[in-house]
């Protein structure tokens, strides 16, 4: 069978998925309800229209329609660039020399350059559909940006991103394609906002923060006139929108009769791994089929591996609806990991009660090794990954090396989020031999997960 | 019919190309032979062999094979990245509002970003055949660089690249991209050549040059046991191994019923166009079909507008054998026009007699309306493209409009080189408003044309 399986999948523009699935929908137990910081009582549909557009609000609130239709217009956008590919990792298989068929799902041939903007263009398109005139968002590693940017672009949408200083300093390019798509990219703190002149104030010469950039965003969403403020992850409305990753996984695999063992996903707020994983959860729930799925994440912010699962704030300015998941605390100041996307105190709620009930593993893994295995993908495989999606990339070499001990043909599925195009600083200090390592001590953990809030 | 056709035409694995097609076989008027610099008598199989690979040399002067089996070695590397998509532009044509159907061959979709790696594979290959211990060459804007980087790494070749001082500088991550694949990059001119050495000595503080950069690769490629150097565009066997863009184009045309009228290329040495028009040019040549094709140059680097057609040197060095081209000199030094991969002082030999003999029409265009055509195309198709594809861009949507305002239905096919997630600092340039254009003047050029051999 397998000799008939191309170096790379494609889909039918006819099979791309006309819904979404909401694992929600198949949870005996469900995620706790997301609550009102000031009140601590579960946000209402009207409360969160507030902060969200309203037909988001809904999805977010949603947790008993398993398949929620993908709109026209988005799947008009999701035809240029999807479906996606889900490659046979032939390459990496022959050089392992395991028994092991390792496929990947990978989602970074699109400018954005990851899966970021599978929920950019739903998020801009309901916008649009409100009548907004924009929205605001902050951004770290930058790949949620230039998604954001190039939604608004084609629904004509303003974009206003705050992008944390250093990276704003250190990527410029990243920001330059922001601004090609039209967008307005502020390096965070700035002069724009009152969070921002307080925090210029109190500390002249920051370099900013995820959090600093959140606040200013939220607060230019909330005080103008037909904005809102938009998220990349973490919540169950992105989960939602990335399930068109594991959608046409799924797909691929039952037209080819691939049945994958294990499946692996990098995991910082959830919407890669939750999107990939979700279609074959919900197969694991109904008992129709057992997968091991792994989330994987940075040692330097273990949220699953050495976090708890407890209220939490979402964002440090305490601003964003309170919710449980596994949390290594608001305050929690990650050591600077090169894999940005992955520096997140908390963990999606959907992926954390799935975590909670055992449904998933997690492991973390430290910088360096995770370039080493992203430097032998790009030279084996020919595509050069993101420091984030190297993650999985590890652990799916980890694993199809322990198939090559034991003799067992397992088959690994994993999570190719995106492109290293612009994460070459990273590579360059690997490459130079001066990337280090960091594991925050327990007492740091403790000291911060102390601060939850007490409900 | 054309309801019927995707976004994205993906052939099967199955359907890759099997054999490169050689142009010059069906050509009545061949172009002139390539000359011995010194005795400038046409150049032996034995004396191109000292400089290439020996079935490199062999394809370089084989004017009779129309097809030239393509190794299974390269054919399975290929398959990480090809077949490549013919892109149906339907946001485009929407857009423009034309009654044009609109295609491009997307080659951007491989970790070095363009074509180039099409014929650096095969060169790889070969050189490894033949038992070499690794290749040397130059590069400029880095595409040819990080090909042939990639390319080497796959067979285990060493490969020294000498790039140009101030790309060097300015484009860090290019350099990074090929230091991940193994690669040795250089800023040229450098302390680790007899030529690098003696223009620092003459010309402390320099940036370099292309000229100087070959220079350095050839004197370390004939100084060093097992190397060759290699090239990435210009010559004759480049052109036969970039046909598998225009055979996969016209195979996906065959298989959907799509008869281009006008086919459309970036043109800087010819790699690209050659490729693509190609297997076209062979069906026009055998009667059976009828296209006009396009050339687009820089204006500021307009070899086939404004050149003359003779001998002329390949190298400001004079070292390679001379040729018979459109050129401006080889001594003349094009403005610092961002599209470095365009900035070549003469035209592929195979290029130059089809435009010779009126088979090929080319047009000029300046930097500025480049970039706006590019940022309109990265807006509305989704893919930022690289500033060298953008002169094809600029043209297909031009031809667009004429057919708007005469309601022509013409079909419109262009070559997408490559992506322009390396090329930011000239998007910053355009974003800022301070890219500036640069028209040589009549002098110039004749002072610079005047240089050529008398032959």
């Amino acid at each position: 069978m397998s000799k008939n399986i191309p170096y790379k999948i494609y889909l039918e523009e006819s099979e791309l998925p006309k819904q979404w699935y909401n694992v929600r929908a198949d949870m005996k137990k469900k995620p706790e309800p997301l609550l009102n910081p000031a009140t601590h009582k579960p946000m209402t549909l009207d409360e969160l229209s507030g902060v969200f557009c309203r037909e988001l609000a809904e999805q977010e609130l949603n947790e008993t329609d398993p398949y929620i239709d993908i709109p026209e217009e988005i799947i008009d956008f999701y035809k240029m660039y999807r479906p996606s590919p889900l490659v046979r990792a032939y390459y990496l298989e022959k050089a392992l020399d395991t028994p092991a068929k390792i496929y990947y799902k990978f989602e970074g041939n699109n400018t954005s350059g990851s899966h970021k903007l599978n929920s950019a263009i739903a998020q801009a398109y309901y916008a649009k559909k409100q009548g907004l005139k924009g929205v605001t968002t902050e951004t770290g590693a930058g790949q949620w940006g230039t998604a954001l940017s190039m939604a608004c672009s084609y629904f004509d949408l303003d974009c206003k991103v705050y992008m944390v200083k250093c990276s704003y300093e250190q990527k410029p390019f990243r920001r330059e394609v922001m601004r090609t798509y039209g967008a307005s990219v502020t390096p965070s703190p700035s002069n724009t906002t009152e969070v921002g002149r307080k925090i210029l104030a109190e500390h002249p010469g920051t370099t900013g923060s995820l959090g600093c950039a959140i606040s200013e965003a939220v607060e230019v969403a909330v005080g103008t006139e037909g904005y809102r403020y938009v998220l990349g992850s973490v919540l169950a409305q992105v989960l939602l929108h990335q399930s068109i990753i594991g959608l046409e996984s799924m797909t691929a695999c039952d037209k080819y009769d691939i049945k994958p063992d294990i499946i692996i996903g990098c995991a910082g707020g959830g919407s890669n791994l939750g999107g990939l994983i979700s279609p074959f959860m919900g197969r694991k729930l109904k008992g129709e089929a057992d997968y091991k799925f792994i989330a994987v994440e940075p040692a330097s912010c273990p949220s699953l591996t050495r976090g708890v699962y407890g209220y939490d704030f979402c964002d440090t300015g305490k601003v964003c609806p309170i919710q449980k998941m596994y949390t290594l605390g608001s305050g929690f100041i990650p050591s600077a990991n090169h894999a940005g996307g992955l520096r997140y105190h908390g963990m999606s709620a959907v992926v954390s009660e799935l975590y909670d009930q055992g449904l998933i593993e997690a492991r973390s893994v430290e910088q360096t090794e995770v370039f080493e295995a992203a430097t032998k993908f790009a030279r084996i495989e020919g595509t050069l990954p993101a420091p984030e999606s190297s993650h999985a990339i590890k652990v799916a070499i980890d694993e199809a090396l322990k198939c090559k001990e034991t003799g067992e043909e397992k088959t690994i599925l994993f999570g190719l989020t995106g492109t290293g195009y612009f994460d070459m600083y990273a590579y360059q200090k690997f490459n130079d031999g001066t990337m280090t390592d960091y594991i925050p001590t327990d007492e740091e953990i403790k000291a911060s997960v102390d601060t939850l809030p007490k409900i």
